[in-house]
């Protein structure tokens, strides 16, 4: 049996993981999805918890044609460990989905095959430019699937976005 | 809608959990299963590592009848931070489910209802029983789902067990 | 001018304290509480959080005759790093004030005088005594300052205490 | 009674932080003040220990007319505990007074209630201008109150931020 | 080339270990010594620090007839990235030596052949049997080499040993 | 007796340090040399792992005169400990040669002198332009000990950096 590991962050999960996920669905029996960064939330850049993520994920992969796991994966800090990391929190795996080099480099070191998936529309399907748009109050409805938009809108999360570009870093303790 | 939380280590995961799980399911919409001590394994009383629990637990769960969540969740050590861990780890949940009273006390501070689910023969159906059982090449088989049987046989887990049993926690700097 | 350093654990603060302060107060200018610990709260050793232990500690010392500072201070795990933790997180200070061994010897090492006050009543008065009444039910409230008591009353503390007596530090993967 | 809690760097604390503690000290019974990032010093950005802005602080606010607290607090690094950290470490407060947009976020997505304070001459009486002064070597004495001039001067403050200043975070593994 | 791991904790280092590395440096091209528990100190079972660990053996094994490598060793906590947390720290190696089961079974699932060392008069060759004559006053520079003796007593490490030994580990919030 | 300290990333090892290490050779009688941020690895500004760099440095100075130390130290990032934790991790040392101004400001304030050396032709011998050479496919062998242009090549290394260039750091969640 085929059991496939894909990363992100998901910060949101937009239709550009989900394409890549129906692909991966067709070349392998089961996937695990990891969730990176888990413990990051409230930055501009990390807006949702990893509950809040693994809600968006659960709910938009109700029709994918395989079981998944969706496994919130907090950072390690030590490239040295990571793959050691990724393997005790995940169900165990034969393949990995990434294109990010440093993935592709610490599975290869560790004698794991990895193959980069083709990238949906890349330049409007990515985290960054949703929340750019999230800011900047652009509609960004369609380039999530349609269970994430009503997470997003039932989090308030839009406005969430939006507070936290106003941080400019300074002036508190955190 | 009614989400439920329910908390354990399932070192391994065993028949009296699955009959919690299933009584909680005539009550609630959903439940999100939270994998404690997440970090740790190959310990006497820790021996599974979290992504081999999800195994166990997914591949029990097949015939739950609600939809579920398997997260893992890292120890943080601080009890007064412990709510808010989970609860950034979790989909949210309105009420939890344990009979652990610094769980229920925690969740009490914080004004979430708790409710303690009736065990289902707590002497036998242990964690404790179980690991001690493989240590001792006694029979464990009866105590556990099917489902979680397979997956600790394909694991070797009985032998890990045992192995870990020998450790006398001196001469080597761990 | 002498500013010394007073460390504890304050799980209750108590009369034992109190004149042990009282009597610093008489050969110092200045005195520097440390909360030790202050990450841990909700245990059975620890029941209170770091700042419950502030509010105890400044509203039982409103008569001292000296200015004090009271400084909650987070565990590091390191004894060789102990004495420059101690010394960041705390006003400069010329003199120790322990009887605790380890403390004793660190600061020694670092060339700090240490002096070991004389203990009041010491069976009766300890953390542990008043945490063994508080779960039995019996009398503490002489073994503590008024204003201890009053903060304790206010935080429902007896009531928490008792409940973290139940934990069997089972079933629950914190 | 009202406890109001306000937090910052303090890296010094200066003349814009004793005006917003004067004008708040009016509106509530006492106050907390926490001192962030407790454990950061000898950097360009936070050179003072946490135990050097304790006493700066309280020092300057000897005039204050309520009772305060000074907290040094510890980063937590995940904003989703980060509520429950400052309430584990701080008195049991009732309002929070911030200008800081995920600080205000933080707490309003937690119920309490935020007050964003006028900032007092803001260009000059900041950290960032203070630092930046006594690197160049310019006049900054009138942007701190008179007793934390005085504390830094007895700790050299002036010649280990242009000591740190010179860094250039390379060569050296820290 | 063959390069051999040999782990401990080394407190202290005793004739036991200096029997085993002999016997290893018959075996192997080069031996990497790991001294595990790195940044424990001033404890009762962990008296010395890691520097003074690595001084009692290099100058112990000046006559071994092999390169070797004295590396300390932090702990990771976590049972499954023990393996990849020695192997970052550590120069490449192709065996390992240790009686020890847990670090037997880790090093075996990660396929690393692990051999154990025939032990030199365990019952007395050993820190826990060295630490209690040190506490006792009874005689103990027999059971370490003359080089390891001559770096404790530098140290003034006896009686670091016996006041440590006085710790109560109550009283002070370490 | 003398004993010096040199601390360095050694991303890779070069030799400018190579140079440094002979001149402070001719004017101490051991050298502790420590390996800072033992713990990154992978990354395009910390591509080695700690054991990597022990057997550069190693193997490089076996001509050296005088005995010496290799010790990996993982980062502490807190300065008011980073004296401390160096001296727990290290033998003894009494001097500490350092052209860094944050070192030199902490062992200062520690008391501890420190001497600035001369740096060899610094602006070709700098790990950033090893990199940077061995990225763009330049020649960079010259600048390195035979010793470590031989370990470096035997791990693949100029590969290992040219990959994790590629790295923009988005994408996934470590």
């Amino acid at each position: 049996m085929k059991r496939a590991l894909y990363i992100g962050r998901f910060q949101p999960y937009h239709n550009g993981h989900q394409s890549v996920l129906f692909d991966i669905a067709r070349e392998t029996n089961e996937i695990v999805i990891g969730i990176g960064s888990a413990q990051l939330s409230h930055e501009p850049d990390n807006p949702f918890t990893a509950g809040e993520r693994v809600l968006m994920i659960t709910h938009a992969l109700r029709e994918l044609p395989c079981p998944f796991y969706v496994i919130p994966i907090e950072d390690i800090k030590r490239n040295s460990l990571w793959v050691a990391h990724i393997r005790s929190m995940a169900p165990p795996f034969s393949d990995v989905f990434s294109g990010n080099p440093l993935v592709v480099r610490l599975f290869e070191e560790a004698g794991i095959p990895v193959f980069s998936p083709a990238m949906y529309e890349r330049e409007t399907h990515s985290g960054t430019e949703i929340r750019s748009r999230m800011i900047a109050g652009k509609p960004w409805k369609d380039l999530v699937p349609p269970d994430v938009y009503q997470v997003i809108r039932e989090l308030d999360g839009e406005r969430r976005v939006q507070a936290l570009a106003l941080d400019d870093g300074a002036g508190c303790g955190r």
